[in-house]
């Protein structure tokens, strides 16, 4: 199995609370920041157009697990897995490290979909160039 | 059974994003927001001193089912069930509605914790107070 | 003159910050949700579709001044004042109290613009009914 | 004149709203990212304890022009320059450009204040060896 793509972020100010420690909405977004690190490092992106629609990679679930709390300016690694590619969904897995030590485990499943300039929306297969590069 | 608790917010033009749609993530604070409103409804609160403790409910998981897409100034209902109150943790389930559609469904697990001066965070029974005010 | 539209406001777990106090970029987004609020009071909204065009009002410069901290679960009050109607611009002044103390005054200058498909952004006279129920 | 303080930051999909550009909110944020990541690289760092008490900068005011919009995974050059360090206070200034052009100007201006467990708040003269950092 090849080693997991791997994003770092420091935690910054605005994402603690009056707790101390980092919200855990903010984990949702660092998963997102480490699947579009991901997705750049493969050629791909989140969202794009194409020729007049519009395709991406809207969110039918995402979870997340905390196990250590997180403070300001503790220095995140964020482990990405494609844990399945679908005929129209994508699942990765995040693994979430501080020094080492395992802080937090997320999953978010996206499905590939494209939408209209009316705003309607609409799963797709994902194309095959897309899918060859989840598979490298 | 009692009806559940339902707590109601418009969706604001910050918590889009480019795909026109409210981010993902922001239904992680929806839930919150609705748990503060139930909470609050019921004598009680996310985090508080008690002496020179500070007592809350940091979360151990959080996850999101997502439905269908919700817009810019839609009026979204968020039910709050207390799904299981056990010896130091609390479940609650929110089912999102909009329109009288279903949109989204999750559920949020906290545990009591208190906090010294120094930061160390510790998971305490739930007291006998709080726990009767969760039953009621 | 009129009395100013007031917008009220709880503050909300996630909008403190390891200070025990909302973070200061909060105050910006409420001040668009009294914006949005002010504009559905006049049957105005601040982004929309008008047949293939997108018309909206993206914010030219935005500030804000903080007079005492605020804190969790305190109940906001938010004045908005349209301090000024350009040919192409609206100026809103923002007054923040708690509990009838002033908290932070804030501004927000936006222009109308309008955006095709293809992302480009212009700016554009605001359209005489528009103007008429900022006016009103 | 030393060459300002640059942080570099890519905009993140998240950070976008349904205008398909960054939202305004978002720019305080990315100052104070700067700032965090200025102050480290001086050795001093946003929020501290100081024995027992908390030491931090909370902001007295903060404003924004924005001259060209931003969109999802440009990036941001943000150069930070300390403007003015007074008694108790210091202001920032941020230039924000984005493949060259400037694309928005902000500033800051922060008090020094000492935060005892009660929550009350206090502001004091910046201590010498903080100044000494600034003034670098």
């Amino acid at each position: 199995m090849p080693a997991p793509f791997v994003a770092r972020r420091r935690v910054e100010f605005c994402e603690t609370d009056m707790a101390g420690i980092v919200h855990f909405s903010n984990f949702f977004r660092y998963m997102e920041f480490a699947e579009q690190a991901f997705l750049r490092s493969r050629g791909l992106t989140v969202a794009w157009q194409d020729g007049n629609r519009r395709v991406g990679f809207p969110r039918v679930s995402a979870s997340c697990d905390y196990i250590k709390p997180v403070r300001f300016e503790d220095l995140l690694e964020i482990a990405v897995t494609v844990a399945e590619v679908g005929n129209k969904s994508v699942t990765y897995s995040f693994a979430f490290t501080c020094g080492g030590d395992p802080v937090a485990n997320g999953k978010i499943t996206a499905v590939c979909c494209q939408s209209s300039d009316s705003g309607s929306m609409e799963s797709i297969t994902i194309p095959d160039d897309i899918r060859a590069k989840f598979a490298k």
